[in-house]
């Protein structure tokens, strides 16, 4: 990245030297900074392409899983994607310069809060070049210096990457310091980026429940958990069996490794027996593989045993828990006990179910009669996704641009003094 | 508070549960709440005063200062005077329950941003019993349970105002595990506080700078740090004399102990000879100890040197620090490098430099030819300040109710599923 030798403390100085210009540029200024990492990126293909390609032969020598090596892998048309979606970035209102709240007091002093960028936006995720594009396009455009640590697996692809994005902002006039990567100082550089209180002013986390937890637990910056996701579908008494049986299919099957997906039906006991066989055939008939509670295996077959395990966990596959409840009660208390406050939803005809369970299931977003797959910040209309938060500080549920974003208050006077 | 042991750990799970049914409750449940509150408060001004005078007594034979002693005193009016702010509290509007978004898909399924209670709020601070009472207030008018963790030095105090406290919300038939302290478990009670992750939603430090930064080094519970102010005033070049004099002494002195107090004048080097006299004369005779640089010695009698540590120094005292600095790059260069981020105000007749100051100065507040003392949550129309935000995430500057809740999407749907 650079000719000399840095520390990491050092490169996030300079992100938060950069942040400061940044910070400045118009609208129109971010959008055409966008447009020209696009095109960098569309030039550097081949290059791009070639970079992974060694994370590739790494990752198949190391013996990562398919699963893994294909969300590391990036050929042309992926590459072209990318730059397609930075493009789209572009495209988004500027989520800086929005006045929150203005209010003149009595002496005549103006208050106003405006929408302003953080300054730098610090990110750990895992080995998925993608990301490396997508929060340095949205850092970008929300005015914010941006400080990466990727992956491993991935380093050749980041480095290009950034190398490529970094090009693009000197060329547009751009100090290139407000992309950083601490990659190469490996586990030192997460630990520097998660201590940089002061230097980054937000950290967002994404990948494994793991990584997560680790950030949280051991950064002094402020953090945004994102993700994590035991997401629950509850099948009340009243539940339609073609809704239960489109929604819990469409919630499981659609895109299983996703933390959106379904993890967990809890079935109403007095609509067990007409719930449970269809749905659970439905589901089998995906190549969905049930883990059922007594009662469930007792209602339809090929159901394996549930295990405790098996409340609390994500499975990012092909798999689903059913657990059979004896009421609402019983459901709300099954979801505090293992939900990750993601995402949870209830089918049901009963309004007062309905309204209940919207009131007190305390998750990011809470459903009636829908699809847990929608809670995704394309979907509800965000033209872009930062991640989903499952905090309640700041930002709860999908992120867009304005969640880049931190406010502050000006203050326009003629000399008042407090009485 | 309960007769049979707890842990601080079992203590919150009460709390936790409480928040449950404390969060459903109407505004107008609420507001009743807060004035049986009130009512047990004024109901008990003998018992709390004699509660009191334990702690005095113990402070004055541990050697508190004088000062500490005064902010520790509860007598018969400032008793009244926290029944009187609790009632206040009871008349804001309930912050739960706002529609903040509203949108419905093509498909039909619609979207609620809605806000609602954290769930716990927890909060530390000094041995200042008034902060028991104003949270416990706060955190319940918007929907919140509360655990508490109060100075040692008004350990009596703060377990009388519980207790009553405890007891209103009992005779008004709710939880009243909803306020809880860990008071009585000392430092340990205050390290479970700040490891009660998934027990308590978000914790407010308020007190010393050192207080703050142990909350938000040690908690891994989301914190929303408020408070410290090395609050800075720039006289530009064409500030108005009489605004400056007026302004910096009422920053100053009108109440020098707190942390919208100004405590660094900066001072442009072609206006030093016209302001730096008349301004230090007027903050001498209302007692201030100046200390300047070089520059401001040489040009007012009885300047004190500063020193390298004055610039990064909260004074809370009848003291300010005076530098002359070469143009207003070298002044936000020097609030870039001292400042606590809190509030910083210009005096100015240039419109081009006030609105560089706006933009470039990175604070919660940022004033033009207005007193720093205005940064307060009464003076902003809020009616109450939960206390005053330093950091970025999710409330910047002061904090009224609303600041006391966070969001959940409600999805009401008719059977969507994502395609």
């Amino acid at each position: 990245m650079t000719t000399t030798l840095v520390s990491a403390q050092e490169r996030m100085q300079l992100a938060r030297t950069a942040s400061r210009s940044v910070g400045l540029l118009s609208d129109a200024a971010k959008a055409d900074l966008l447009r020209s990492i696009a095109d960098a990126i569309e030039a550097n293909v081949s290059e791009i392409v070639a970079a992974n390609a060694d994370d590739l032969a790494r990752g198949a020598a190391d013996g990562l899983s398919t699963g893994l090596l294909d969300r590391l892998r990036l050929d042309d048309a992926r590459v072209r994607a990318l730059a397609a979606a930075v493009r789209d970035v572009a495209l988004l209102p500027d989520p800086v310069g929005r006045v929150i709240d203005d209010r003149t007091l009595e002496n005549g002093l103006n208050l106003q809060k405006v929408s302003v960028p953080f300054g730098v936006v610090g990110a750990i995720y895992e080995a998925r070049p993608n990301v490396t594009v997508d929060i340095a396009a949205l850092a970008l455009r929300s005015g914010n210096a941006v400080v990466l640590r990727g992956g491993s697996a991935a380093a050749s692809s980041n480095a290009e990457l950034i190398r490529v994005m970094r090009g693009a902002l000197a060329a547009s006039g751009v100090d290139p310091e407000a992309i950083q990567s601490v990659d190469d100082f490996g586990r030192e550089g997460a630990r520097a980026l998660m201590r940089a209180r002061g230097l980054v002013d937000v950290l967002v986390p994404r990948g494994s429940a793991q990584l997560i937890e680790t950030v949280v637990t051991e950064s002094s910056v402020p953090v945004i958990e994102t993700g994590a996701g035991v997401v629950h579908i509850v099948l009340d008494s009243t539940a339609r069996l073609d809704w239960a049986t489109d929604i819990v299919v469409n919630a499981k099957v659609q895109r299983p490794s996703v933390c959106n997906a379904v993890e967990t039906l809890l079935v109403m006991r007095d609509a067990a027996d007409r719930l449970v066989p269809p749905v659970v055939a439905a589901l089998q008939a995906q190549g969905v593989t049930v883990h059922g509670d007594e009662a469930a295996q007792s209602l339809a077959s090929d159901v394996v045993p549930a295990t405790e395990a098996d409340w609390a966990t994500e499975h990012m596959s092909l798999d689903v828990s059913v657990r059979i409840v004896d009421d609402l009660d019983a459901a709300l208390e099954h979801i505090r006990t293992y939900s990750t406050q993601h995402t949870e939803s209830i089918i049901t005809d009963n309004d007062t179910h309905a309204e209940r369970f919207l009131a007190e299931v305390d998750s990011a977003v809470v459903m009636v009669n829908a699809s847990t797959r929608f809670t995704d910040g394309g979907e509800f209309g965000f033209g872009a996704e930062v991640g989903i938060s499952t905090q309640k500080l700041h930002a709860r549920g999908p992120m867009g641009l304005p969640e880049l974003t931190t406010t502050k208050w000006l203050a326009r006077g003629g000399g008042q003094i407090r009485r």
